[in-house]
């Protein structure tokens, strides 16, 4: 006989699928939520019922908000000739945090990937294209991971960008703020070096 | 101008606040369910809420279940004249996929702590020693864990039960099974050798 009961272990499964989390994590977190039924089980449920209702994908951008077209895309202030590229909603919100960028967004939705499959049409990639196409656009920033697929995606895209009169530019390779030389790659240092600048 | 709307911020609040998980692997897990919507977030709404209204703590033994009592003090072929004392709820699973035991439980809810300010009101012991003063109960296995607070516990049930015409018995320490010798610590090597038995 199972000591945990349908409904516990039908939460403990569903847990145990989410990124970070395994099987012994899960049923710390599904204790964890037990015993807090009105403090924590039940908002949560409600939380995650409420945005999966309200949240959808920016049809311009595919950022996830409860509008369509998204608060970035929709928001005037911001310079709608230069288009930041990314994989992910989570590096969109990276970048965000950081305040400095004040253009609009493209969410590829992952990289390119022979590997696992993955090929243009599985991405956001032709809205992209067509977007980039307008007029206005002046520049198309590959904000792409700096991983092998990553790569991959942003020279894909150089090529499909190719004919557009715009600047296409990518994020800066160096030293990360706060980071200690002793620990970083040998190709992140061949990359500083070759890019160091004049004091 | 955040980029993250309410909803999505209240679902990321509430994911950081459970253990194991941080602001940033609460973003991670948000938006891993945003985008798997049915597959995911929804299905996992519902079974939390379910599970919080289905799942009950049980009168007799303190462990969670639908049902009160809990199968497992409802299951006849257990044997009711030993009861298995444990700090929480997990411990009681742990137990139970051990598949060694057949008697009954008791789930404390914690450990006393002198430094936290848990004492034995705070605790599921009062209803222990009146479980353990019926006449049916041989034996009270005290498996709390191998920590200060769990063995001030020890100490205290064990005073507490004295009267009773009881055996009281710990969980034996020793080496884990698979484990390596190089890497136990010198209180558990002790205590393994001291118990050492005939090959």
């Amino acid at each position: 006989m199972a000591p945990v009961s349908a409904e516990f272990q039908r939460v403990i499964d569903l847990l145990a699928k989410l990124p970070g989390l395994g099987p012994r994590s899960a049923r710390r977190v599904a204790l964890h939520l037990v015993k807090r039924k009105d403090a924590s089980m039940l908002p949560l449920a409600r939380a995650l019922e409420e945005a999966a209702n309200a949240i959808r994908t920016c049809s311009t951008c595919g950022n996830l908000d409860t509008h369509d077209p998204c608060l970035i895309c929709n928001d005037a202030r911001r310079d709608g000739s230069i288009i930041c590229v990314v994989e992910e909603v989570g590096d969109l919100w990276a970048l965000e945090r950081a305040l400095v960028f004040k253009g609009t967004y493209h969410v590829l939705g992952g990289t390119l990937s022979a590997l696992e499959g993955v090929g243009p049409q599985d991405l956001n990639i032709a809205p992209l294209i067509e977007r980039a196409g307008a007029d206005n656009i002046k520049e198309v920033i590959l904000a792409v991971d700096a991983t092998v697929d990553g790569q991959a995606t942003a020279h894909y895209l150089m090529d499909q960008l190719e004919g557009a009169s715009i600047t296409i530019t990518l994020l800066a390779h160096g030293v990360p703020v706060g980071g200690e030389l002793d620990y970083l790659d040998e190709g992140t240092l061949a990359a500083a070096l070759k890019a160091r600048r004049p004091f």
